[in-house]
């Protein structure tokens, strides 16, 4: 008997009809003789819903009793979803976050879980329970009413996957997969059957927004089997696990191309090349709250460098401002940027070792005149910055180049 | 420096408008130098959305799922309250019923409340706060989520004020106090400065909707004074405490005058007088659920009796048929009944010990020609059952005789 805990969101609970139909797969996946826990949002637009109220009243709403409004909204959707489970004539039981003893810290609006007390919920499976659990919220240490940010109910279905150490956490989302890139951008993109945390990690911090990153790294942190499906269509989705679609961790095999097109590039150039000079660039920006995202440094002749940097496009002015502030103090040459830029990246495990990849991709781009601005690498991905111009014909060219439109030879 | 708990209830919160006002409210009397608790019901309006809801997926809701949903309605008020209260400059902290240990049995829908654990609520209290509490919820020993039932947010109050051994629970209703009659009868009714609790259990269970009767019942337990205020206009209401306006106990002070509609009259008549008759009788209506008010048995003749009762107007139908069975069992002479009475009721503590109010009573109704049907007394209330149609003279000409429009000389 396997364990398994599905996640639905707003769209999937949006309306009785739709619960209803939840209600159904929950019950099937039960009746194929398997433990389910469901973790469920706010209905959509329930959530926005209690925001207006609050901002009638606060623009910005004190954080604690933010907390002890919008975590109605899934609470509302937790009793529902176990009427409609008994209505069909299965047993459920519904849960808050506290109630559950989703322990978190004190952060209001953005809180990390801390610990899970899963005895409650393990019992109530036992006896033949489905269990329906409010996504997105906690409690902390002295009982408050806790939630955890946007998109936190991914979060708490691998949690709870992880406290209760379940075979799969199915999310289920508006789209079959995940994919080896945006269909929308490359027709030919291809459902991947599997792909690593890691691949994903990227792939979705590079754009691909099926998941929360916070839910990826804390599965793959826990190592549970995480699976994308689509929450109307059947279908057998993406597994989210340790392995991707090649054979072995040897292979160097290409999961997918991800894109940002919200990125902006700032240069800072003749400054003088001494230790501690990345902390008195990047420190200024840091202490802003900017995130920074791809950082080079090109070595500099008469003991000069050039840093470059890039920042997500909505804080490139002020990161601006404070670089040719420092570039004053420091007596840099010059402060350049654009934001009209991209970046797009090779993903997936194992390409490090094979110096192949890059310079295929390199040529490839060469080849269709695409003059690239930066280039950033890691254990799992080769990033590119070009003029956003070519970002369609980047991500098409290198979808063909390497064949991702066919499923690898296991 | 004095504790005082006040209770708002739906409609004095519907809108963020109100809520902003009654936040206004509860600071005035913080301001004025108390230690202030605020019990609030739902918006108007939200409870019965939730229950649509919930009916959209079953007529009659599973009970512990049904208080999940429900719950949230009180959740959301907090929140926003004490959001107003922090918006205006004071300190407000929000709890659910939960959250504040208000510990009930596992009852869903009705339950009732064991303990409270106030240890909290008084930390937060002395650190400055503004407390705002769900009312109508609280938490069974297992941790379920549990509600006491339609106008248990009184009761709530109530229980807080107990607990915290509160100085006065104030009660905002859509009406300025406690009247000696309803004005609407006798336009001449005079607000009552103060009643005792128990003249106010029979002026509630007669017909004055204006406080929950376990409300009462629990404030005079607990001897917590309980006042009834306007929720906007000001002015000082009625104090139901152990004194009313008389300046002893062993005043004979009629306080009111009430009358119930929903009354309907059997009469069984011709049924051997023996011991175990009335349980033999009341017996079948019991177990049908029926509620039986008034009880009188006359002394027969011939070793026979007639036994008289009335019931709520609803149920005279249903509890006619059980009579009728019953009297064929017994082999009574005769079953007969009317559901076009109305009880009235004078309402004083003392006046048992007073032989002269009662036949006071008697003698005015009889000089209006009002023919009396049943006459029940108790220590502090004597009722009479008249036709329907005598109700508004009735009240108006006992109203007059016992001089209700002018206040007691203290």
């Amino acid at each position: 008997m396997a364990l398994i805990v599905q996640k639905y969101g707003g769209t999937s609970v949006g309306s009785i009809e739709k619960i209803e139909g939840v209600a159904k797969k929950v019950i099937a996946c039960q009746q194929q003789g398997n433990q389910v826990v469901v973790v469920v949002s706010a209905m959509s637009g329930e959530t926005n819903r209690l925001i207006e109220l609050a901002n009638q009243i606060n623009e910005v709403p004190p954080a604690r009793e933010y907390d002890v409004l919008v975590s109605t909204g899934e609470q509302v959707t937790i009793a529902l979803l176990s009427m409609a489970i008994l209505n069909q004539g299965s047993k459920a039981r519904s849960y808050t976050g506290g109630q559950v003893h989703i322990r978190t810290d004190n952060s209001h609006t953005k809180a990390r879980i801390l610990d899970i007390d899963e005895a409650k919920v393990r019992k109530d499976l036992d006896e033949g329970n489905i269990i329906v659990i409010a996504g997105f919220q906690g409690m902390d240490e002295d009982g408050n009413i806790t939630t955890l940010g946007r998109g936190g109910s991914d979060t708490t279905a691998v949690a709870m996957a992880a406290a209760l150490k379940a075979d799969e956490c199915q999310i289920y989302t508006d789209v079959d997969g995940v994919y080896t890139t945006d269909p929308r951008v490359v027709p030919t993109a291809r459902r991947l059957d599997k792909v690593t945390f890691e691949e994903m990690l990227e792939m979705a911090s590079l754009g691909s927004k099926v998941l929360q990153i916070r839910a990826v790294e804390f599965a793959g942190k826990y190592g549970v089997p995480l699976r994308v499906l689509h929450s109307v269509e059947e279908g057998p989705g993406t597994l989210i696990t340790y392995e991707n679609e090649g054979d072995s961790m040897e292979d160097a095999v290409i999961s997918g191309i991800a894109f940002n097109k919200d990125e902006a590039e700032l240069t800072i150039s003749g400054v003088p090349d001494h230790p501690g000079i990345a902390y008195q660039i990047l420190g200024p920006i840091g202490k802003a709250n900017v995130e920074v995202d791809m950082i080079i440094q090109n070595v500099g002749a008469d003991g000069c460098t050039d840093f470059t940097f890039t920042v997500h496009r909505n804080e490139y002015q002020k990161a601006l401002e404070i670089l040719k502030k420092t570039a004053k103090d420091l007596g840099a040459r010059e402060v350049s940027g654009d934001d009209t830029i991209v970046k797009v990246s090779l993903v997936g495990v194992g390409m490090r070792s094979h110096a192949g990849i890059a310079s295929t991709m390199f040529e490839v781009l060469a080849k269709e005149n695409i003059n690239i601005r930066m280039i950033s690498t890691s254990e799992i991905k080769i990033s590119v910055v070009v003029d956003e111009k070519y970002m369609e014909l980047a991500v098409r060219t290198l979808h063909n180049a390497f064949g991702l439109e066919e499923k690898p030879a296991a």
